[in-house]
């Protein structure tokens, strides 16, 4: 004999859309990925799919595969038509009765959305305040999973403060990542990122930033560094799928130069246009 | 215009349950108790809603109070009418569209199951086997919060190994607690745990462990201890809510003294029933 409560009311289980038993609402768990399209042609396609499909594998669903994701990624966007389009998608280990370890037989649940992004120019021109949260997130950020409390709490202390978006500051003073972007700093020309690894996402627009820096002849420096170096950048960025290169100006209290986007941030949004088109 | 695909079905969003958009599904946006009743009554009820309101504060829902979902427990516990129940329960952020930070007018949504526990004195009297894991956990523990996928990928480790629970080992080389439950060493007489502090959860049933040695006149040492000192202890033993206290008689391949549950444990084992009577 079994009890369900959902709200206020007492329910037959049975009756409760699935979703409701689903191992995401237990243990968030199951791993997303956002994509968007420019003009019609979804941006990056394959990237995304290579680490979805790393992303299952690291967390051991293996009862679906990525091409089969894809498959309905690509249904759901010819239906959308959209032009700039935003695809949110995850996928679960799937539903059933709560414990911490899995049974083998499981189904996993795909869901998924597409919403149609705006325009960016005028956040591009005008640049974003980002602020500093200490980086409180798991040992795997590499993994696209659906744990996200930390870097919900950091965005959230941004947007009561004012700012656009967390910066992530380890244990060790250094920068990892954006809550929901990669971030760049500019000194003397040249790029410094966090590197790959365990500690950030492997960010697909962060790819493309390095691939635009090469080709406008960059020097890139995959090296961490400290929110006090941040501060005296000549200039910033964050990367983020959905907007792509957007500008920072304003770091923790600290106006980044003159207070306009970089000369080389502009370069790079530009470039950036080659991938896009 | 917006689409929404669940499984492979292009769906209606405005005709879903709202749990599809819970902020529980995109970021484990919530937190949860588990609760047990021994003949009818329930356990430290006042212990466990106390830590509920902790992690509800400390994730920053405050349009729901620990009162109010105490109600709704009790309510569901009457209905069950067991004596010997398992009440599960979470309160998310609410549901909405995907976005880290949250709109303050979002409604919390509850979900509650209660189950019928067993009796466990077969495996109070064989013990159990642990095995190790590194603790890839965020850096705020003591929340009770539905981002468990650390949790779970420890667990079942364990679990494909032959193993019942995994004690999971930080950076520094020392256990900190288990995947589901508290973890304890008995070295000459005395109780060693990890100490209070972000790294693990404020578990009700370690207090009440602790509780019971010191009723038996045993001292208890809050200091953390590596699993090459957890494999040459005296005694070991689990916490965990549906079944208190739980002897540990192998710890990764190491046969712990002669492979039965020790005095000791056996001794604080009898104690916890003055609680639960």
């Amino acid at each position: 004999m079994q009890v369900t409560m959902v709200d206020d009311k007492i329910v037959d289980a049975e009756k409760l859309d699935k979703v409701h038993f689903d191992r995401a609402m237990f243990f968030g768990d199951g791993v997303y990925e956002v994509i968007r399209s420019y003009n019609g042609k979804i941006f990056a396609l394959e990237d995304h799919m290579l680490r979805f499909s790393n992303s299952l594998k690291a967390i051991g669903i293996t009862a679906v595969t990525a091409e089969q994701v894809q498959e309905k990624v690509l249904k759901a966007f010819e239906v959308a038509n959209l032009a700039n389009a935003k695809i949110y998608f995850h996928v679960t280990r799937g539903s059933g009765p709560r414990k911490h370890e899995w049974d083998n037989n499981l189904k996993p649940n795909f869901f998924l959305t597409i919403d149609e992004l705006g325009d960016f120019t005028a956040v591009k021109n005008k640049g974003i305040a980002v602020s500093t949260y200490p980086d409180l997130r798991w040992k795997r950020c590499d993994i696209k999973s659906l744990n996200l409390l930390a870097n919900v709490i950091a965005k959230q202390d941004a947007a009561e403060k004012g700012y656009q978006e967390a910066i992530l500051v380890d244990d060790r003073g250094f920068i990892t990542e954006g809550a929901g972007s990669a971030f760049f700093a500019i000194f003397d020309g040249k790029i410094h990122v966090t590197p790959l690894g365990h500690e950030i996402l492997p960010s697909v627009t962060r790819k493309y930033v390095l691939k635009a820096a090469d080709n406008i002849g960059m020097e890139t420096i995959q090296k961490q560094f400290t929110p006090d170096q941040a501060a005296q950048a000549d200039e910033l960025f964050i990367a983020v799928t959905t907007k792509d290169i957007v500008p920072v100006v304003k770091f923790d209290s600290q106006t980044i130069k003159n207070g306009n986007p970089g000369r080389y941030t502009k370069l790079l949004i530009e470039e950036f246009k080659v991938f896009t088109k």
